[in-house]
């Protein structure tokens, strides 16, 4: 294992202390238990927006803390679930007296230790409600889930339900459109290698050199089928016609197009994606009237990307374009 | 090669034409020559910013044109200079009657290219002056340079000095703090592994599983030494030493700390350099006031990083905070 790390058990302090002390105008990071949260603390009478997740999602963890996105957030180990009492913390730093929405992605650990969260935020008092996000067209249930996987969609889920929150929305709301961005979009993905995760010290799945496998998983999980390595048009083709179907795009309308690199995939061959998949929008009359290119949901170094779309209305028009400010979200997004 | 591409020859086109669909309210793609500027041109009276240098430092190329940044910017093939004829196109689209400044990058090629292109300008009465970018404190000239090469540094550098010019810096004055940037910071990095050039196929050069390049080039050019992989504090240890004494950094100054990502090194790693970085400069007395941490220079998918540390004053921290507005610089930074 070749990584410009110290021991394996330090990666994820290193790595959160570094990161809370180069943008502590920003976030807070608290250590007993976890979690980050948005520097000045809650907004007094605002929604407050949280999510979590396993390490390893980079920018995740603190990245997508601050104005217009989260309020707090809580990393657990790599591709892990945060535990229960990292969520609370995260609740309560969250908590502005209007309310918590837990954004929640679709794994099994992940839906058990918010929905405990939850429960425990309730018996203090706290308000919250819960949205799952299972954006990842490629597979019903897997490995790690019930149900479809919540993927890169995810992260335009919380910038977007963010706004919703600095908006005004109130927690049904806020509650309410984040569902309707979940419905809204589809995702698919695929990887050309593993990543190795510091504390396994070995790469997590093994590919042939030539080949490429479809619709997996973030965390390696397996996915639609393994196949040759093939032009990026011809992959672009297969992810977007999967999309498209799930959503029932039809001429005319509006969508967003997301392309999202899973980490040692470089810039050029993501707009190389993007280009294609804008032509057979384009071709099927659908307009891409926003888009979102670069690494914002990665699975550490590993190569591959995946390509979301999301039917965009007024509404969410207007949530996409809204201010934010966190270390991950790129500024001409 | 496994690469997300169609054929290696269409990379280039099929990324900038990607990169325009999608960021067409910040920049305009010309391709005869091929250069990026500013969505809606010059702006008249301010001093014009270019850049160039060959692709594959992602996200250059159009990701730093856009307002407080690049007004243009020529990018050449993998790895090489652009020619005079594209610095020739992007300094007139720079050019709103107030003089162009060429940032440039210190590589023997890019420096001719540069200056054949000013004549070219200045015999059409664009007034052109040039800063080299040179700094990399790891070898005193190199298998591409006379003197000191360009790298990570230049990013920064073309952020502040874009600010200049909306502040409304003239040409001379403009000229007089990008040098003053380029003296004011050092750069040192290190490579774990190479990248493969699409139209080259094959990896850039050969590193043993266990083996680092301290000091290396972004193309790849020899460093200083090979060594055996060290934990991450050591080699922190080596490159904010170099950068330190070659800036003659005393107790109680201010600086800016940026570790640079080089494509596939994950954030976690390069925030573990922050963490190590911040706390020798914290010993030494000197403040850490700002910090850039990302890919804000790559070599495609070559894993490794860069650190730079840049001494502050009260006009280059007012340049580091302006407002910006590109596709590549974060909105977090």
């Amino acid at each position: 294992m070749k990584k410009l790390i110290n021991h394996p058990e330090d990666v994820l302090n290193e790595f959160m202390r570094g990161f809370s002390i180069a943008h502590k105008d920003l976030v807070e990071y608290k250590t007993d238990p976890v979690h980050f949260h948005r520097a000045g603390g809650a907004v007094q009478g605002k929604v407050g927006l949280i999510s979590g997740g396993g390490s390893g999602h980079e920018p995740l963890g603190g990245g997508y803390v601050g104005r217009g996105m989260l309020d707090a957030a809580a990393p657990g180990a790599f591709f892990s679930s945060p535990t229960p009492d990292q969520i609370l913390a995260a609740t309560q730093a969250a908590d502005g007296g209007a309310g918590v929405l837990h954004l929640v992605l679709n794994y099994t650990g992940d839906i058990l230790n918010f929905e405990m969260a939850a429960e425990m935020a309730e018996a203090e008092g706290i308000e919250v409600t819960s949205v799952v996000i299972d954006d990842d067209v490629a597979v019903e249930d897997s490995t790690w889930t019930a149900g479809r996987r919540g993927v890169a969609g995810a992260i335009t889920a919380m910038k977007m339900t963010g706004a919703a929150t600095d908006l005004g929305y109130d927690l049904a709301r806020t509650t309410e459109v984040c569902k309707k961005i979940n419905d809204s979009m589809g995702t698919m993905g695929l990887a050309l290698s593993a990543c190795t995760v510091p504390t396994a010290g070995k790469p997590s799945f093994d590919l042939a050199d030539d080949e490429i496998e479809l619709g997996i998983g973030v965390h390696g999980e397996p996915g639609v089928k393994r196949v040759k390595i093939m032009p990026a048009d011809d992959i672009t083709d297969v992810l977007v016609d999967a999309v498209v179907k799930d959503l029932k795009l039809e001429r005319g309308e509006d969508v967003l197009l997301f392309i999202n690199g899973l980490g040692a995939t470089p810039l050029s061959e993501q707009y190389i994606l993007y280009n294609h998949a804008w032509d057979k929008l384009d071709a099927l009359g659908v307009n891409v009237t926003r888009s979102q290119v670069g690494n914002y949901f990665t699975s550490l170094e590993m190569a591959g990307a995946s390509i979301t779309i999301m039917r965009l209305d007024e509404e969410l028009t207007t949530l996409f374009d809204a201010p934010v400010h966190t270390a991950g979200w790129r500024a001409g997004a």
